[in-house]
């Protein structure tokens, strides 16, 4: 089982203070990029592995989904989804991302944003996702990116000049990685790219479109911090399908 | 055109000098794993690109394949396959890769060992690529990793208790680096490895498999400097089918 960490008051309480908490989708700077790869909703069956405060599967009920299921290991985040919407094509499911157990053929689109690199076992967990979508469905969804994840002591080196420089090390070495963020002793599953990729191969879906997440010029304008995320991607977008 | 740095005599001189140029394939820590993406070749047709000494078409000879044709910008390395075989089925063509005239639907595989990375119009070459092969037919191709390529200063940093790290930056900057490897002033295309990969899908072709390739426990056994090559990986094996 995943550790989960949202219910952890500590980490609640940082993460409650994120943009991507408080504004919701426009506040996370990849949500264009992600949308962009999503599909037409309207009439379609939606599942979000990782849902947190929902605020995309409300986005998709808005879009015209037929029907949007949220799944979340965190009590803490599904009260805040469940207080947020009376929409009776929303619901919010309790449940380990590493253990699903999804109806067949349910789904057309899986979506998932920074939440599969808390999963222990991704493999059950994609076969399962891949069970339940329809043929031609679509699977779409964020990690953090592997060298991101790799280090052993994440953060920038910085030298005289200013420059920033991101130290890799045990890229090839996957398995859990524990790191402090918002608390202490977060746990991260760390996979290399070609590990994401393969096992999407492997349990017979196509790869779409891949995308190590920057940010835009127009978004550094706006907010110069971002400048640095182009010395090494922060994310990894994933589309496939069926 | 791309700079035909092969034909440079100092470099000539010091990649003559590499185990992979003096053993051949098996002096090439990732042969191995390329070679299990390679389809049977009997009677099958094969272009390799950036053929250098030509090792890979006798090979691809032996195996069976109907004709190989080699391709290589460097005159030097042209001269020193054909000196090296005397077989009917293979024959060596001087070309720029990213000027390739490649017949129409000419192959069933087009092979591609380290060169790419030196190629401007990468999608241009491989546009032709896509081209020349057969439906069904497969490109299987290693480069020099991007998280290799990328910094503005490659090489390790050494920690006090001899920790190695690699620095990343400039990862989602694509273009050219500059590198002293062999000589000075190597010119090398540094792109993403989503760049890779979305390239290939707009071209038409289906992602098959991919490596970001490390040494195996048996490999560093035999040879322990091989282990810090798992801290970054130093190639990416692409295998896609038309």
């Amino acid at each position: 089982m995943a550790q989960n960490i949202y219910d952890d008051p500590e980490f609640f309480a940082g993460y409650s203070r994120l943009p991507r908490s408080l504004v919701g989708l426009n506040g996370a700077p990849e949500w264009p990029a992600l949308r962009a790869a999503i599909p037409d909703l309207r009439h379609s069956k939606v599942v979000d592995l990782g849902c947190g405060y929902g605020w995309f599967c409300r986005w998709a009920a808005q879009q015209g989904a037929a029907w949007v299921v949220g799944i979340d290991i965190s009590e803490k985040m599904l009260a805040r989804a469940r207080a947020a919407t009376t929409d009776a094509a929303i619901s919010f499911v309790r449940a380990d991302l590493g253990r699903l157990g999804l109806a067949e053929g349910a789904f057309d689109l899986a979506y998932s944003s920074l939440a599969l690199h808390y999963v222990m076992d991704l493999s059950g967990s994609l076969a399962s996702v891949h069970r339940a979508l329809v043929a031609g469905g679509s699977l779409i969804f964020s990690v953090e990116h592997p060298i991101f994840t790799a280090p052993r002591r994440p953060g920038w080196l910085v030298d005289a000049q200013g420059h920033k420089t991101w130290p890799i090390n045990g890229y090839l070495i996957e398995g859990p990685r524990q790191t402090d963020w918002l608390t202490k002793e977060v746990i991260k599953q760390h996979r290399t790219l070609a590990g994401y990729v393969n096992l999407l191969l492997q349990l017979g879906f196509s790869l779409s479109h891949i995308e190590e997440w920057g940010p835009t010029g127009e978004q550094i304008a706006a907010r110069p911090s971002l400048a640095d995320e182009r010395q090494r991607p922060p994310f990894l977008l994933i589309a496939a399908r069926k």
